[in-house]
């Protein structure tokens, strides 16, 4: 048996589609309910920091102000979207306090009914619907959570397969055409891919009373009902009160059938309709309207309960078998799908949910049983994507697990669950996943995942800009440079600190060392007097001036590289002269400089503040009477925080040859024990990127230090710097010369300010987007603005791609 | 005889300051009248461009509105501040409409007295001043014009003389006890460099009445006494109607003096008293106070008539000999100088303007003559250049020629002129040299003399903001990198439009090919639509969507560059792969982009205007039926506006190899002679480095391209941007898909837009100081507050240098 087109599949075959049909655009939606420490559901409110809930397109609150949603974009691959979806998982997981992500569809331990918060939308229209809902829906039901994946097929696909067919039809309606074929199919055959998606086995005896008493027990609170899949979609989970039949015969009927239920009064809003695939316009117009003018733009697959094994809530794998699935249907042979199709549909869907794939109702006219056809629907997948041959190994292996998971219901995600139960319970299972998934975004805290081939600084601003609900584009990845955009304003950045707020001449100025430096002495700001010498006999003439003084000589365009010298002690006229003639190795122009004494401290500047202070410290360990100085290098670069090639906030410190010849200086080696308390340097340079530690001093700084700094950065009017500044001794206040601006860097690196070796994350990134103008208070005026209508949905997918 | 300080001298070699004793800073102020075609003064008043005459401190007017006086800052050489003089000359000269600067001290054809306006400050008090003036003295008198020299030594040197020679005055004591003594040599000597800077010797006929009938007639309207040096000088010229005293024994005794003439009413101000030598102090204090306060900051030389043979009104020569002679001076034993000395000085003076140096009065004691005296003085300075061992060739020259007009009067500035003079006539002489200058200023119109290294951009930049009376700095020589300020206000340039108008990431917008696209296309703007690939295989799947588009294939990060390929017409698939497998071996990320067809046109957007609009042609001649190509090229290349190695607007034609092979192309060589009419391009490159012609299309081009250019420019928020577009056909209007935007560029080229090959100067560089907020309105305000007391002089000369 057969149920692929051949004709059909020949065509992509012969007009040679068979990469492009794999193209496509991938959403996810996906609810949690916080939880508590022990697993009961948060009465907190939905956090501040995400701003207003109706206008952050990432993260938002669903039903209960306890049940946070989050949305990706739409992007071009599966791997993609998972990446953002771990991203929303990591931010919102970061900003709970003490709270977590519950992983399962089931709800958590709830309260009594009346006690479970509906969420404040802020918005008049919005909260109604909710009001509304809890009014017809006992609240608990609600508490359901589960997966929504956005799918659509690549427009080029669909052009090129419109084009090569050469029908009469529009693009439109071919689109259409084909959209609705997959949906009809996917109506069909719901109940293979809620058999693979199902995973809310087992729940708590906090739940529905009527499903409790229903149910059997599994262990102590646990309950359940044999063979359970999914009671998320079961007659004991979310579904609509009434079965409404839903037509995809074409989009005008859907639509009719939509509004019809609606004025009818069956359904609050169409978005009470709890079908497993909905037919979706394009983002933010009135949907069925849009519907009907446009089109298709892409199908919305409601099936898949949170997967508690994945920290995301669906797997990459769950994802590329749904593609597959998707193709496959597309190919699949078009039958109309009528009322009495949905009816048996919705038979064999209840079925995979309350009793599994082995519920022995015979399937079709031709008696296989659900688990032959799964398994008959596999194979002809396994052929397709041997016959399409794009990627099928990988495809294969997919393909293959799911097979396997057909044919042992102990595979399933929702029998690889119940095992689990049953050796813990509902409650420690979920909770401890839970609690592991924040601590593995505690651990990543300062990537953005999926994006980690930016630099950190970009990462940190992006991961800050997401939380605050700002949209954004990678206009040039390998440049660092994207757009913000929020309520239909946008600001570019690049490099986390290039932005608009900053003139061009300011960075010029920073760039120019020299022109700093007078720029600087003009305002009244210490920085080292130096002179500027063409050549070498007007210098030495000047030997007797400078004799006696700490001086640096060194070419004027390389900075502290090649051709410096320093004199801090005694120094004779040959030394000067040899200094000079390695100076004018490198430039035409020399520079003699005053040597700096004390300390040097990094101030970052932004707008009129010091964000953060910074003193870097070269690589060290500290002893502790037992380890080996190799052992205590060992256990320092375990610190999350450090690791290689620069992705991570610090570098692991290498015990190499540099290293070894410092300690040797010292007389040491690295199987010494240092004493408890005794600090070994491994190398003399501070940098970050041989291992040295940053330390963050922005409290032990003086106040008049900062002054110092803000004054230097308004001097050239900077609105973001780094500056560099020596200080002889914190402990004391700022004088007329005990300190001094070594420079002042533009694009200052935020990442070491948030993630310093000791000390507190400074949040610089916040800092950034308030400037910038996105602050949370922004739009709340607007709010007025987002009355939603019964038939526009609130939660609009938008299809735009982002990479 | 000698009149040197030997042991002061000696004192001076054993402190190595040989070198240091020839620092000083420089300034000039000059006074020239503005006068008619014919030689008459111009009625007409001071020209508007240079703003309000007490603010802008390069160009005010002096007594007569038709009295231009141009003020240069300090500069720490001889040659910058005459370069700097010549740039104050080119550009009044260029400003003033069939006028012209009368180079003479003495005045042109004057009109009646009353006819003389007197200037108009806009300020009741120097009005006030000049009216009182006009009261006590004859008003052609006040148009008598001159050169004053300021001068001081370098701070470095009276520091280390005054560190060496160990005194325990305090330093401002040191250096007023240097300058005074200065000042005494100078007042008994100063009959010495009034004989060689005498250049008044012939007056015409309009001149004062009395002044006429006492001289004998030189020849139709010119007059003139027997061997008359100066008569500026004279007592016939600019001097005050009473004799005073000015005491030079102490900074003290001077300043009571002063303020006693003023508080008797003997003088209306301190400005009155025309003494050949005044002490200054600071610039910007009440003069008198900040004198007692702060000392002597400077010398100020008033002696020297306009010099007509060199379009400055004084030569560097003699700059050179002045500088010699104030430092001879201060070499110079130091006498007491009271009453009677300067009436012994006084009659020389009057003797040598109008006697001239062989006046046979015994000079001194001794009996020697003043012609004898001058030439022991002339040698004693040739013995000190020669010990002091700095420049000896060159001031050895200058000295010797000043020996020569010494021996010989018909050879001093005086005698040349007389001569001169008699040869055609007082007017003619003087208004065919002025004619000339103005005609050198207008053949290097483009140039500022003394920064011809800076860029054209910011020399016509800087130009501009002279002639606005804007003060600058250049910060960084080889950056371009300048300051200007005006009114307190201080604004930074780069390269003549980086400024603090442009954003920083509306430049690395720019900057970036690929995110300036996708902006702008997000804008409704036309650029050539484009894909990245990053493999060749998925590229040649594409091939059958381009096979008929005319395409460029390029490596992304190289720009018009290596590697490109470009299908206009039919191509193969091979063809297609081998331009793939050429951008590929240059980035790893190669772009196919559609070729836009037509001429590009490089709009020069500044705010929210199209400044000019310019259209490049290969290097090309065209026939006159006679010439031959080569004679054509040579002809071409005649126009001050070509130059090499880009210090002109334009590069000369080169008839090298490349353009012969050119021409060879063509079945031509270089001897051909083309066509009345034809044009022969040498060059298939467009280039104006290689010789091509910019013309100017600015008012040809409709306004519809002008919009989107300026929504270009707008769409990535620039201020400043070159917008290249490529233009179907400019006789038509901008429509949707006859255009197409190549790149925005930042720092685009003013100077092209200043002088193309054709069309007329754009004038970009007033827009830019408009826009940077130095408007000429500006300050107009302030004005009320620049009251100037009868204790502070209007001309104040600032000592900072600026190089």
């Amino acid at each position: 048996m057969s149920l692929i087109d051949k004709n059909f599949f020949q065509q992509i075959l012969d007009y040679r589609l068979n990469e492009d049909i794999f193209l496509g655009r991938f959403g996810l939606e996906k609810e949690n309910i916080r939880v508590d420490r022990e697993g009961k559901l948060a009465l907190t409110p939905h956090p501040q920091v995400f701003g207003i809930k109706a206008e952050n397109p990432y993260i938002k609150a669903d039903f209960s102000e306890s049940q946070v949603e989050m949305i990706t974009p739409a992007f071009d691959s599966v791997e993609k979207t998972y990446d953002f979806m771990e991203v929303l998982q990591d931010i919102v997981s970061l900003e709970l306090k003490d709270e977590f992500l519950w992983p399962s569809s089931n709800p958590p331990v709830l309260p009594d009914e009346e006690m479970i918060p509906v969420a404040d939308m802020g918005d008049m229209a919005a909260n109604e619907y909710r009001n509304c809902l809890a009014a017809k829906y006992e609240k608990k039901l609600m508490c359901l959570s589960g997966v929504h994946v956005n799918f659509s097929f690549h427009e080029d696909f669909l052009e090129k397969l419109h084009q090569a067919i050469g029908t009469d039809k529009s693009f439109r309606d071919f689109k259409n055409e084909l959209y609705l074929r997959v949906a009809r199919n996917f109506s069909r055959l719901r109940w293979l891919i809620t058999y693979f998606t199902g995973a809310s086995p087992v729940f708590h005896e906090s739940y529905l009373e009527e499903c409790v008493q229903k149910a059997e027990q599994l262990r102590k609170e646990d309950f359940y009902f044999p063979n359970m899949n999914s009671l998320r979609n079961s007659e004991y989970g979310y579904r609509n009160k009434k079965k409404f039949y839903i037509p995809f015969s074409s989009v005008e009927e859907y639509v009719a059938a939509l509004k019809a239920y609606v004025e009818a009064g069956d359904l609050i809003s169409i978005k009470e309709l709890y079908s497993m695939i909905r037919l979706k316009g394009v983002a933010g117009e009135n949907q069925l309207e849009g519907l009907i003018r446009n089109g298709v733009e892409y199908l919305e697959i409601r099936t898949a309960d949170l997967n508690p094994f994945d920290k995301n809530g669906i797997s990459k794998e769950t994802l590329h078998f749904l593609h597959l699935f998707l193709i496959y249907l597309l190919l699949m042979e078009d039958r109309p799908y009528g009322e009495e199709d949905q009816r048996l549909a919705d038979i064999h869907l209840d079925l995979v949910c309350t009793e599994g794939i082995t519920a022995n109702l015979k399937f079709g006219p031709d008696g296989t049983t659900m688990q032959e056809t799964g398994l008959m629907i596999i194979e002809e997948m396994m052929a397709m994507v041997r016959e399409l041959g794009m990627n099928t190994q990988k495809y294969l292996k997919v393909l293959e697990e799911h097979r396997k998971a057909l044919l042992d219901p102990s595979l399933s995600l929702a029998g690889r669950i119940k095992k689990e139960v049953e050796q813990s319970s509902f409650v420690d299972f979920h909770l401890n996943k839970a609690k592991q998934y924040t601590q593995e975004s505690e651990n990543k805290s300062f990537r953005l995942t999926g994006f980690e081939d930016l630099e950190l600084s970009t990462q940190i601003l992006l991961k800050a800009a997401i939380k605050r609900g700002i949209e954004f584009e990678i206009l040039d990845r390998k440049e660092n440079f994207i757009s913000l955009t929020k309520n239909g304003r946008t600001e570019y950045v690049k490099q986390a600190t290039k932005t608009s707020l900053d003139s061009y001449i300011t960075v010029l100025m920073m760039e120019n060392k020299t022109v700093t430096k007078k720029i600087l002495a003009r305002n009244g700001i210490r920085v080292p007097k130096g002179k500027e010498y063409d050549n070498i006999n007007r210098a030495l003439k000047d030997f007797a001036y400078y004799q006696d003084k700490p001086i640096v000589i060194k070419p004027k365009t390389t900075n502290f590289g090649v051709g410096v010298t320093i004199f801090t002690g005694a120094f004779s006229k040959e030394d000067y002269e040899t200094a000079f003639q390695l100076a004018f190795q490198y430039d035409e122009t020399v520079l003699i400089e005053e040597f700096l004494s004390g300390k040097e401290y990094r101030f970052l500047v932004i707008g009129d503040e010091v964000l953060g202070v910074l003193h870097r410290v070269p690589a060290n360990v500290i002893g502790d009477g037992k380890s080996t100085i190799e052992e205590l290098v060992a256990e320092k670069n375990k610190d999350p925080l450090r690791g290689t090639g620069y992705r991570t906030p610090l570098e692991k410190i290498r015990l190499g040859e540099a290293e070894e010849l410092f300690l040797k200086g010292q007389g040491r080696k690295r199987t010494d024990i240092p004493e408890k308390g005794e600090t070994v340097f491994l190398r003399e340079n501070s940098n970050i990127s041989t291992g040295g530690d940053s330390i963050d001093y922005t409290d032990e700084i003086p106040d008049s230090y900062k002054k110092i700094a803000i004054r230097s950065a308004q001097a050239v009017g900077a609105v973001f710097c780094g500056v560099d500044m020596m200080i002889d001794d914190i402990t004391e206040e700022a004088g007329e010369d005990n300190y001094g601006i070594i420079e002042i860097n533009f694009n200052p690196a935020i990442h070491i300010h948030c993630f310093p070796y000791k000390g507190k994350n400074r949040r610089p990134e916040e800092k950034i987007l308030d400037l910038l103008g996105f602050g949370h208070t922004d739009g709340i005026k607007k709010n007025e603005d987002l009355r939603t209508s019964v038939f526009n949905e609130e939660k609009t997918f938008s299809p735009k791609v982002i990479y």
